[in-house]
């Protein structure tokens, strides 16, 4: 499939669709937005979307795809249920299983939520000079449920989940203020350092995604993360969602640029 | 009542509620956020709450009190039927009639949603040097109808409404850099100048509200307003929903300064 960053939003998308790309999506089509999906029934949409409306930190919403459309306006001509690489299948709060197709799992039901993803503030972070440890080992942003409550809305309740970059300490004001300007896609973050107070006991053991090394002279820093909303599945016990699988995103035509305020 | 800017916004909401008060609300309560209020059938408030997300500066929801509730959590111990000074009743997308209690109105069904109001900003235009007409003339700010349409969702649809300010061209760039700061309530203006281009026949003619001198060296400055939903009531024929008077607010305990970003 060539170098990846090349690739186009649709190129990526059309290789999903056609079985080619089972893989993370970091680091392709770069400088356009990715976004993480969360599917529910209609009856439990309306909570669904009051919760990203009280947590827009971890749920920031790109857009809403009202049941009976698979094909966002964000990206025409693609088609929810088969253009993601990976996908998970909860069922009453519980990982029914991973896919590479949903089609079989949809129904005119269904709506479908695409939420920011700290992937569009990566490249801001790059072009300022701020390494990042997981894209260099090529590997997924490690992920963590935390001892922070998010805002219940309805049905839907469960911890904030983060992701955390290590920084060097000199950059972490800088670190603040790019990503701040990218509040549409979590934006600034949650927490620096002290991984015990988000109730962190090893960063070495992420819940999602894979732990990065932390050098000396560097400090965890953590931004809410688009997987918050399967944690509340999880949490609440929600009869059927479908979700990306983590790091496993929806690639759009948007570009990260028109998120930045 | 001494002077409105002094009172607590628990002294304007307890006014109201006995019948002391039937004004609009702007320089009540100076500092704390004023809300315009959109109260909807849980039918038709996952539409409504999905049209806000796709149209967030005319409708920037503050809090939205679900079904069974009247208090607001950023108001405490207030009562949403009985605390704004006058409210709208429509029905089937017609104006039923204005009344100062909604308690004979209400049901279990309805939910309400606060949406952000001009008046956040016009505090830090002041601050900044910004001349406000209408403040200085006592009146309620201008509205007017436009013809660019709102993104549509669900069932509602209908034109965006803009407020108007007229704002000395040499302090325009200064006026659109203060609101910006303030995303969370309608933010930087929609349109500088050239009413006919929104569709405004005449100035001198608001859709809701009262008109304002524009004197030689001013420009016509509009912002999205949270008139808006109103419009789309009519414009949807929606069957049913209790709304603010334009321009008699709800007020509530959240300060102006911690909506700024």
């Amino acid at each position: 499939m060539g170098d990846g960053r090349t690739m186009t939003p649709a190129e990526v998308r059309a290789a999903c669709r056609d079985g080619r790309l089972d893989r993370p999506t970091a680091g392709l089509a770069d400088g356009f937005v990715q976004a993480n999906l969360m599917v529910v029934p209609r009856e439990a949409a309306f909570d669904f979307l009051l919760f990203c409306q009280r947590n827009p930190k971890p749920c920031p919403v790109i857009e809403v795809v009202e049941a009976g459309r698979v094909e966002p306006r964000c990206a025409p001509g693609a088609d929810l249920r088969t253009d993601l690489p990976r996908y998970r299948v909860y069922r009453d709060g519980r990982l029914e299983g991973e896919r590479t197709d949903v089609r079989d799992r949809w129904s005119d039901d269904l709506v479908a939520f695409l939420i920011g993803c700290s992937f569009s503030f990566e490249e801001a972070l790059a072009a300022a000079g701020v390494p990042l440890r997981h894209v260099e080992a090529c590997s997924n942003v490690p992920m963590y449920r935390t001892r922070l409550d998010t805002a219940p809305a309805g049905r839907f309740q469960g911890p904030l989940v983060v992701s955390m970059r290590p920084i060097p300490a000199a950059q972490v004001p800088l670190a603040v203020r790019v990503t701040g300007r990218f509040e549409r896609v979590h934006g600034s973050p949650v927490h620096v350092g002290e991984p015990a107070a988000l109730g962190i006991a090893d960063l070495a053991r992420p819940d999602y995604g894979d732990p990065v090394e932390i050098r000396p002279g560097e400090l965890p820093v953590f931004w809410a993360c688009g997987v918050t909303p399967q944690a509340a599945a999880i949490a609440s016990r929600l009869p059927f969602c479908i979700t990306h699988a983590p790091g496993y995103m929806f690639v759009s035509d948007l570009t990260n640029a028109s998120l930045e305020s």
